[in-house]
């Protein structure tokens, strides 16, 4: 219980750090009193690699390789849901294509949650006949097989359920929350059945979690609470959200018929892939960084994480292209299943429960892939610092800022050892338009700021696993 | 076949104002020599006005009645396609509310294509299989029972289709062409079944026209040419558009199985609604103005043209609550059929044919009711300046813009008897993010917007109907 308890806290972290970083970036002060000392003693020792940082840059300008190999993934195989076919063989491509680069590559087993949505469907039978878009919520239960036919109550909060409570009763709740930021609305689309549960309800809707609707429903996870009722939970557009929600105040009686064949399979096979750079020096010590090769089932997950994942290796690519040896080693993981479970992240640490200190930096990409800006940094002042004056070099692609946070979902069990943490931040304002949605898509990220995120990457770590001392914790 | 020709050149005219005045406004200059003293002489006439615009504005703020009312009638009946159940409903419901207003309330026959588009699906069979999300084209001719199953061949321009003409036989041809303004991007929509039939398609495929995507179809009308083969014709997504174009570009042969069941039914009924204030002292003349009924059978026809009738409907409530009585005629249309036919407005002007000339002045509302800019204007200089003049009075609400352009599909045959014409300009930035989308919706407008349209209207029939001397033609 505690892992699953565990794995819920980072499974929002992520997308709660871009939220978060959106919303109020918190720059590290480098020009505070302990900071500013730490940066000028690292300055001399980064100032080394900036004729190789500029190399990296120059390299991955012009260089379309990560967009196009991440739209043949996606194109071939489509969403990577945990458990289906299509993230197992983007998995194999994926190893074939890792080794044909030179990599040493491997894989490690990891079991994964195995939801599968089934059809579904939201029709409003009164005040008149209308199809509802939905999606079901990852991991919810069915409905039974004519579905669930009831009166819908709608509530703008969890407070104003509690205060009608008598009123949800025998009904099906539907949650119309604003979208403000994702940390706040997402609450309604993981216990929104918890509560509706609670004061009685017999199913669940939530308006889908995004600041901008073109009738786009958007799905994610939820988590049943054990001591309650499970009752079957979706997402509506905010279009019809509004509708029933106009409909109510109006005075009139909404009844809508939800089916959804939604199950929960046994456990299956899944695996994290692994592509390393082995160090010349201190093999042992590791710069870990990457991003999540599942996806939800909608959508070919190209931002969420394809991105993270593709930039990544793109980063590794560059480094061995350009014939750098760093003294430790640089490990690329595609972790698995962070959508639904965060197997990956946690199997990879379970694996390494002896050795995780020998991880120097662990740094995921797991908030999109549009222009980078720079890393959100977990750790003390002498690892801000250090970061600080790497990114410096990042300056020619305007990459420079670090801020406080770091940390990921895949390596919050390596970063609650002690391991100094980070994440590539970007240029974030559309991200929660296509986030779980069938919008994400590689239109709309761009082979130019792929290629930037990849530098980026492909500098912080190559610095991190080649300095004369270990990444300060 | 006339009138069928003229109409299909109308037909566009709304939405091409939109996109070219959004992208290249021609304001009237109000310092030329020839301006300027019309300005000025009509200045004294309409400064009288001072007053009661500024109570009109006053009256229109916080009033939400508009938003309402236009919310009940798009929440309860639906979409309104020509021919459809929704249609006729809403505007039995019009008739009512409109006479419970008080107002002189008349309708008129109009039979009206219509076309149900039915079930329709595109499948990806190969290299995978995947849904592609689609909306059939208004007009389009179904696919035979079974579908069409052909290899598809994927072209950037009607110009790409000519060069590699002999590629596209027997073949499914998608323009695949990025939207850059509605006028040009539209032609691909329009008349892409003609151009891929010449070459021997079997169907024919279009990148939805519009700038943004979240995997949002755009339906919209078709013209097939009589001298070619019929085929039918849909449109699909920018985000599966891009992935055909990119499996093309890799080699992959790609076949699609299309299917439609869309049919033609025998026209049908419907009718304009007419209401008017009847003018005190000369109410033979007349100042019209309106929007269109009718919508697209997707979304519900919020902002085309929902809010361009209910605002005009607004108006003229505003005046009628003011105890105002313009000395001529104020009568408001709601047009039936301009999406696919404009039966509403060429019906509109021969039934009135020998009195044509007693319109002194006709508006359209239909480039959306997002913030009021002011008017697009179709006349002589005079009607230019007499226009400049009254929008002095819309500062208040920062309306006072006067462009070229003017028009509107449903009295393009009014305007080509030499009548003057205008249409009332919004910010029009996201217009085709959801014109003819399940995204055109209530939640796309705002109450104060609608409010402020209503007002803009209002000051300018009224004082059009009201003015000492007929509008300047």
């Amino acid at each position: 219980m505690r892992i699953l308890t565990y794995c819920f806290s980072v499974l929002l972290c992520t997308s709660l750090a871009v939220a978060q970083y959106a919303q109020n970036p918190l720059l590290v002060d480098t020009k505070a009193q302990t900071l500013a000392p730490l940066i000028k003693k690292f300055q001399p020792f980064v100032e080394k690699y900036r004729t190789i940082s500029e190399r990296i840059i120059n390299a991955s300008k012009n260089d379309s390789t990560c967009y196009n190999r991440l739209a043949e993934m996606c194109d071939t195989y489509g969403h990577r849901l945990s458990g289906s076919e299509g993230l197992e063989k983007s998995i194999d491509w994926l190893v074939t294509m890792l080794e044909k680069d030179g990599f040493d590559v491997s894989t490690e087993k990891v079991m994964v949650p195995y939801w599968i949505r089934g059809n579904e469907s939201a029709t409003l039978q009164s005040p008149r006949i209308k199809n509802l878009t939905m999606l079901g919520l990852g991991g919810s239960i069915a409905t039974p097989k004519d579905g669930i036919t009831a009166e819908v109550f709608v509530v703008r909060s969890f407070e104003e359920l509690t205060r009608h409570a008598k009123k949800a009763k025998g009904k099906i709740v539907l949650f119309n929350v604003p979208f403000t930021d994702y940390g706040t609305t997402v609450q309604y689309r993981v216990n929104g059945c918890n509560e509706a549960s609670r004061v009685g309800a017999v199913a669940s809707l939530v308006r889908s979690v995004g600041p901008v609707s073109l009738n786009t429903p958007h799905t994610g996870m939820l988590r049943y609470n054990d001591s309650l009722q499970r009752i079957p939970h979706a997402a509506i557009t905010l279009e019809d959200a509004e509708m029933l929600q106009r409909m109510q105040s109006r005075g009139q009686k909404i009844i809508v018929t939800l089916k959804m064949d939604a199950k929960t399979l046994p456990d299956a096979p899944s695996r994290n892939v692994i592509a390393e750079i082995k160090g010349s020096e201190i093999p042992e010590e590791i710069v870990v960084f990457g991003g999540h090769i599942d996806s939800w089932d909608v959508g070919q997950g190209a931002m969420d994480d394809g991105g993270g994942t593709f930039t990544s290796w793109e980063a590794l690519r560059l480094i061995k292209k350009l014939g750098l040896k760093p003294k430790r080693t640089m490990r690329v993981v595609f972790w698995t299943n962070e959508e639904n479970g965060i197997k990956g992240g946690t199997q990879y640490a379970l694996n390494r429960s002896e050795t995780i200190n020998n991880h120097v930096l662990a740094i995921e990409s797991d908030a999109g892939n549009f222009k980078p800006e720079g890393f959100s940094v977990k750790g003390s002042d002498s690892t801000k610092a250090l970061a600080t004056a790497i990114v410096s070099l990042l300056s020619p692609i305007d990459a420079n800022k670090i801020v406080d946070g770091g940390g990921g979902a895949d390596i919050g069990p390596i970063l609650e050892k002690g391991i100094p943490g980070m994440e590539l931040i970007v240029e974030s304002s559309k991200y929660f338009w296509y986030h779980h949605t069938d919008a994400d898509t590689m239109d709309k990220l761009l082979p130019s700021e792929l290629s930037d995120c990849a530098a980026a990457m492909a500098i912080m770590t190559f610095i991190a696993a080649d300095l004369p001392f270990r990444f300060p914790k």
